[in-house]
């Protein structure tokens, strides 16, 4: 129940600081017999390290995984797997300079009151490299899910007010915006290299789609779909906002607008719209899951900001470092993980129970 | 870790359905010696149950709540209390004639899928008759913040396009729409006293704020402030999204636009705006802790749907009934309620760690 | 999490003081579809009622169960089972006379300790009432655990020097003992009504025994099935020590005495004894559960003791009331309760397991 | 929730196998700002080690102690706190020629029962190995609760029928069987080393005491402090039994021989006995905590036993390697581990309490 577990039957703890020896994840529950290579974690990992493109930070991480334990002859035992990657070459000395101060838009604040100390060091516990963890994790629950025909995708929506128009799932990962629609990728990536060169950053939307998920996911009353998904995706860092389904474009309809409305053909039920994003009541609809996140811009950014240093004095700060202008490509997979986890931890509540029903 | 728990130390169960014997909660953790009696409970019950206005469902339910556990003395001793409310004069009739079709927008489906058994007389467990016992349990939260100076408030704050300009705190009682807003309030009146006679139903926006929360509450990296806040609203029926502070609006937005400057003013360290939504890190800053969500509209509607029944055919409904033609101002009780629970529970997480740290 | 919950995804929370409103259960976790009635309940609440025969509290209390919520047309919904039983005819005006006293062998004293108030009406929250939910809760576990052929049995064991040395099942329920010898029985009821007349009690040992368990259920390394009994049983008021298989005999025991060999015949695995009483490693063999638990004698006596009240004076004290001098008899449905919980919950957490595992 | 997991507040998670790359395990909860280093912690995990002594294993493991993260500056940061041991020089090859042999009182037949798959290499995750991270873990509670002035300490108590009659705690750690009498030590050993010259092996009796224990410790009615404590030790492989205080010996006692009676000299309470172990209602008195556990006799022997095979045929085994003859002296630090990890997370559920009542 402490703050750095997620999950409850796939569940998974979370170790590791920015700059500390290593970054890592422990998963407990993962079932017994599953194929498992550290290549095909390393693959996910790679769609989250920086120095991906021109529109990521620069820095060079090769953050090569490393499973400890849990896996023999190659198959998961049940036992808890612990991967980490080391953490190299970091430097830490650009961080001693603004120790004392309160970096603006981060946590440097809120740890230090809350825990009374705080390891400074690119941003300590509270950094993005947190989320190596995640997605490590979050590979073994895609492939979980993939033996059962699911499949986790996301993808950068929306950027500086330009919107994804097209949906070519293809070109997603063929481009550095990870959108699905080359064009408007072409457009973000302009936008944010124009705002990088003013010392700035961009936020942006990501949005999250689950396909194949059986209906009957979630556990209602707060342990709903649509509620453990709001918690996972609100968990990433620069996350504002999660909407599902309709979401907040809700308040502006009429309830004959909203609701799904069903029909039979060929002896298969359906809705003739996804409004619902694939969650009734708390539980999965067996349409597709579709779930949006507010990416807050990088609040590392180059221009001199005001702010206090931990004597109280007032004080202004530019950021140095190299930082991602938006970091929406890199939170896809992520958000990707974030899902996959809540998904197969839905799926063995059910199978739980499902198998308790044919007594 | 069941569906139906909520809260780690501050924690709740409810139980019941809609047209079953009772509805009600069991709350777990409350410290020993807080004075509580049965009317500051129906006090807050009283906002949530139906027939209050021309624009709530014009049921007539009494919703006294009885606590049966936990108190001696007018007092807590620190064993669970128990709270329920009897369901009277249900009326299952016009439930039978349905219970074979599955009413767009609910849950109908996804229950009978889940679990393949579906108690259908007024929505069963899924009926907004269980936020009842969110709501007693939310009502004891809010004791327990007062003692600390925090206080909890809701309102609506768009509905049919027209949004509260105005914030005048005390006139949010005072009109149907619980909407700070008198102007504004009016004319979401008439718009839904419109739809409503066309048989049809509205959406909107609830906003809450959480007043002198102190700084470090919430438990990074998983049970984040503003992600257990995302998990305990969007648990709540109706709801589509959650947003904190700037929300979806971080996705136009620069660094330098959506950061937080601080400053320091007479030794009290203070931020220049409230993008952040009083949460940076996931933990409290000190600021109001602002929240929104939305609320989709009442899936029951009495205009013509098509659907299908359990057997798999194509059917038409009208879905009868006294229901509320916009669920906004029912909401705003609940959703200061379990922003109530996640606040106490964190508090109490967070005293646990401080006495620790003075070790 | 908090203290009166219990159990992973068959999950119980308890309410209710001995001489408050009402005492009880709510249940979640259930699967849906298993029929339930209020006399299959109650059976096992008059196993456990005082007043049974003469060697049991002369006490006279109905305890007559009400489920409350998630059954509909008499089967499980999958919604949370809400269980009470009302407190009548309570006389608490002999305990006015000694709330000031810490009686010994009772939690007055640390009660008051922990949360600086205390409901002293017939030992409030710490009373045995309490055990009336396990009771409730345990006859839906051990009818979901019927289905799958498995049958959880306790009985009295030793008391007073005399041990059961024949087995009769029958017997079990024939001699207020509930003793499997009856000769032993006769002996101990004996012993029983003898200290009985010289105002003091006696404790015994209760043997526990899970049939028909299949292999694979408990959790290792921390939730294994041995350490879950144990929390199970240690967790009953008047229990002081648990002990499974050989239990502590193995202590005078070398390992080729204490290590169960094996062998096959026609095809099926056997162990040639059972010191391991059914579990290895935390895991069960599929061989009997066999678990022993240390009764202590009932802490109300009517023999003067000394002791000290609240502002720290010494005092003597009489106990008066109708108190049980062994409790024993009536443990055993609690006892059988909390091993029939602890089954239940391995149950569901190895089937979403194996489930899993067929991938 | 899972089973690798333990405690609330105070919450580990362990990983690893006995021939793996490493094991260990993570610790969240830990408040900040306390000193931890790699040496205090490496100075517990030398009590547990092999080799220490004629009648421990002769295996030579360093087991030196690796701090990944949760540290800054030689200080806590409340962040998750990783440490493992790296498994050097482990020879698997003894195991290859009977992995497919049922070792007799181990866990071999209910792993690959449960998993459907064993990593049989040195018992993989049943190995003894997984309490170094226990031990680890310990280290830190241990130090938290000595700030508080509490104090943890284990010893053998029994071997073969020899029991401790003398009670000196400095010279528990001058024998190698961690026994507080000098002369029961000296004939233990002489009976374990005649025992180990058979191919067999014996079982033991530990002692656990707390000392300082503040009163008001334990979350009745299901996390009771005794019940807590007895799912902790249980979880130890090698224990069959649990008792406090009295313990079994209840059985044949009489009321007024149980009930420790109170008396107050000087303004202070007290008791005149403890047969309570320190824990009443399951709430901590004040005294010390007393706890014993029933150690069985290690399952490898060389002694040859019978036992079937993975296909289902009659086997002889005779189990090779450097086990330990008795494994008493090194689950002395185990257990106190674990008793430490049990306190310091009700300590932490108590203080949020404490807090919590001031308001």
């Amino acid at each position: 129940m402490t703050g750095n577990t997620f999950g409850k039957m796939f569940q998974i703890m979370t170790f590791g600081e920015s700059h500390g020896k290593a970054v890592g994840v422990v998963i407990d529950g993962v079932k017994a017999g599953l194929p498992i290579s550290e290549s095909e974690i390393q693959k996910e990992l790679d769609r989250r390290k920086p120095g991906q493109s021109r529109i990521t930070s620069p820095r060079k991480e090769e953050d090569k995984i490393e499973i400890l334990s849990g896996i023999f002859n190659g198959k998961t035992t049940g036992a808890p797997i612990c991967m980490l990657v080391w953490n190299k070459a970091m430097d830490s000395s650009k961080y001693e300079k603004i120790k004392d101060l309160f970096r603006p838009g981060h946590a440097d604040y809120t740890y230090l009151k809350k825990f009374g100390i705080r390891d400074y060091r690119g941003s300590g516990r509270a950094s993005g490299r947190e989320t190596l963890g995640r997605v490590a994790a979050g590979a073994i629950a895609k492939k979980l899910l993939a033996k059962k025909g699911m499949k986790v995708i996301a993808y950068t929506k929306q950027v500086d007010g330009i919107k994804a128009k097209k949906f070519d799932e293809n070109e997603i990962e063929r481009n550095p915006l990870r959108c699905p629609d080359k064009t408007a990728a072409g457009k973000m990536e302009k936008a944010i290299l124009k705002v990088r060169s003013q010392g700035n950053s961009l936020g942006g939307i990501v949005e999250i789609i689950a396909r194949n998920v059986p209906t009957g996911l979630g556990e209602p009353v707060f342990g709903k779909l649509d509620a453990e998904l709001a918690k996972a995706l609100m968990s990433i860092g620069a996350v504002k906002g999660v909407e599902i389904g309709a979401g907040f474009s809700v308040a502006e309809m009429k309830g004959s607008e909203c609701n799904d409305e069903m029909f039979s053909s060929k002896g298969k039920i359906s809705f003739k719209s996804n409004d619902a994003g694939g969650i009734l009541g708390g539980i999965s609809t067996g349409q597709d899951i579709v779930a949006r996140i507010a990416v807050k811009p990088t609040a590392s950014i180059a221009l001199k900001q005001k702010t206090v240093d931990t004597a109280g004095k007032n004080r202004t700060i530019k950021v140095e470092g190299k930082h991602d202008p938006c970091i929406c490509p890199r939170i896809v997979p992520v958000a990707e993980s974030m899902v996959a986890l809540v998904l197969a931890d839905a799926l063995m509540m059910q199978e739980a129970r499902q198998r308790n029903n044919k007594i």
